[in-house]
């Protein structure tokens, strides 16, 4: 059975060593990847008792309750699953290698940009210990090394996974390495590992990721947050408008695409606005509004919106609801309020859905669809990393594509200036 | 005639400006962006005299002496060179708008990953005044608003130059913002405004980097030091050698792509270091060395290098000698104390070559090429706004391209999860 015992390497020693691993990751072929990630497929297969064995010791000392408990749960069913997701990775191309531009200069200078491993990734997040796994292999197959600090009420079933992935015949001693997730110092001095460690990737709650933005020295993939809007333009399909707010609000509150504010064009808000509150407030939804909305749905329970609820992210059963004149200040409220992550438009016109779409700076900006969809599956990536909120490097979901660089490789036959 | 009185605007107040301006920009059509540049190119002309008063005034002030105040200088034909570049960069292409990439999703939705600009750019600089054209004008015609905060030397004729383009007609307030250079205030203000500033881009010495890669909250670029290397192989023509040598070495010893290492395969080392130990010298190169270095080269004034040497980026005409057994051994001692810059391999052999092209973690790595090459104009970018020593967004010369970002835009007919 793996131990359980946290490795007593420090931090540094741990950072050092993934380091020089990504030095050998960097040059496997694509065949020796996935060679390493089918090998750990079966091998998280056949030790999934050890797996269960050490959740069960984390789910007895978590305290967790309700959803939390849940996310912290894995079964032989989840184990199964977590296994065929490591498989679905190695079928994926692999991105590292590939030409992104090449050309000759006048003097005969031939440079090729061609895409190469990030190097090091490091990764912050909470209790699920299946996000050990799909991050691992992530970084596996793009030649990358991984240094992982989870949260400690999974700390035995991350310890147990990562022995699992270490231990795997061809895999480079460094290439996964957990930090100690029983103290903030770790967290500490891996944001702080700038040449160490070649890019952060938060993954949690709003204060880890805005903790992690605030401290790094290295760059940081910020990630996450979710303030999303529907716009009902005054063209609108109310019954598609209907399914679309229903869906996005209620599908699954919790998640950073969930839609938390609802606008409404002026001049269908006396008919529309009665009639989404009452089906939001049917389905379980806390009904915010501003003065107009409050005004439109008497009779119906909303309650009023402060300047402060149309920043936040609910994350919860709860939407905000409020008139605007027209697409464009559904644009300028958007792009003053939101956290640039998904919005929509439902609309029949296609010049309103045509400025909405290129006017709000956002990660992912729908016309006529649920912002529901902006996930990595959803967009048939077969895997993601997280959701980008940030401008720089990549944005929206991202996956495998998004965990390289490049690099110049420029041939010449003795050029000098 | 220019005012040369201060903005009194906070940088706060300067910084909002930005943000509401990077909203008007990025819905400029290429056409009216490429005439706001030509308008630019004219104005910068027609106003030359003032530009010139202006830059008097700081060279006065300034106290530089040699390279320093050179750099400060503008005369006539630069303001017309500074012109010409702004026509320059109005002639390319402009990346906004450009499809990244299309598909359909099986259940309808139809996504589409277009290339838009990333908002604000901050830059903080050092003396040279032309660089606040530069930069100006690469953001304005990537739709993007900019924050310069030059040098003090420098701030009249910043503050000349800005107020020319800003006067442009057609060009959005705020789209270019010059801060305070007296105080280090701006730059912390600056440097700490995420949320407003979507990039910082540091251009200066290795403390201002440092600086900035380290007390950033808003995501940086990290651009510029050059620790970069030569490693002369066994099979090396040795004429071809010297050249490169010679040239990375002595063209231009105070930029980040000269060389500043040369190592030398074992089994040459008799031969080749004696050979450009001598023709260095001559040049004018202090030479430094490890002890075998410098035992092979008896009668030459080679002064030992420490371990400190290894990782210095001299600037100046100094290069430090070490003799390597092989190609390996190059390659473990360039990605222990490169910057990640540019390295080049003088060789005949292929099979080294690709090794050392696939092996050596840096920005741009050569085969039979001086490593001056390192530049945005020698790539054919046609522009530069830097070279990033960095792995995430962008690495190398980078230029148009690397000042956006993308969004996804997704069209559908109703779809809910």
């Amino acid at each position: 059975m793996a131990t359980t015992v946290v490795n007593p390497a420090s931090t540094r020693e741990k950072l050092l060593r993934a380091r020089q691993a990504s030095a050998k990751l960097a040059m496997l072929s694509t065949e020796e990847k996935n060679a390493l990630l089918l090998a750990t497929a079966d091998a998280i297969e056949a030790r999934s008792e050890e797996i269960i064995v050490a959740n069960h010791q984390d789910m007895e000392r978590s305290g967790l309750e309700g959803a939390m408990r849940d996310r912290l749960l894995l079964t032989t069913a989840r184990i199964k699953e977590m296994a065929q997701g490591v498989r679905d990775v190695a079928a994926l191309a692999d991105p590292i290698g590939e030409t992104l531009a090449e050309w000759t200069r006048p003097n005969g200078l031939r440079i090729r940009k061609v895409r190469v491993p990030l190097g090091v990734i490091g990764i912050i997040y909470e209790s699920r210990p299946n996000v050990t796994v799909d991050t691992a292999v992530l970084a596996l197959k793009t030649g990358n090394a991984i240094v992982l600090r989870g949260g400690k009420e999974a700390a035995r079933s991350n310890q147990c996974l990562v022995e699992i992935i270490a231990a795997v015949p061809g895999v480079p001693e460094g290439a996964i390495e957990l930090l100690d997730s029983s103290t903030r110092e770790s967290v500490q001095e891996l944001i702080q590992a700038r040449g160490l460690v070649d890019v952060i990737i938060p993954r949690g709650g709003a204060e880890l990721i805005a903790f992690v933005t605030k401290n790094s020295f290295v760059p940081v993939i910020e990630t996450g947050a979710g303030n999303c809007h529907i716009f009902v333009d005054d063209s609108a399909d109310f019954d598609m408008a209907d399914q679309i707010v229903i869906n996005a609000k209620t599908q699954r509150p919790s998640v950073c695409n969930a839609a938390e504010k609802l606008l409404v064009h002026e001049r269908v808000a006396a008919e529309y606005i009665p009639r989404i509150a009452k089906k939001l407030i049917e389905a379980g939804v806390e009904v915010r509004g501003d003065e107009k909305s409050r005004s439109l749905a008497i009779g119906l329970k909303i309650s009023p919106a402060s300047d402060q609820d149309w920043y936040e992210e609910y994350l919860r059963l709860c939407m905000a609801v409020r008139v605007v004149a027209n697409v464009d200040e559904a644009i300028a409220h958007i792009n003053h309020y939101s956290t640039k992550h998904s919005d929509s438009i439902v609309t029949r016109d296609e010049t309103n859905a045509r400025k909405f779409l290129r006017g709000v700076d956002s990660a992912a900006v729908y016309w006529n669809a649920s912002t529901r969809f902006t996930d990595g599956s959803e967009f048939g990536f077969g895997a993601e990393m997280g959701i980008s909120t940030q401008k720089l490097h990549c944005r929206g979901p991202f996956a495998l594509a998004e965990l390289t660089s490049s690099k110049y490789e420029i041939v010449g036959t003795g050029q000098v200036r």
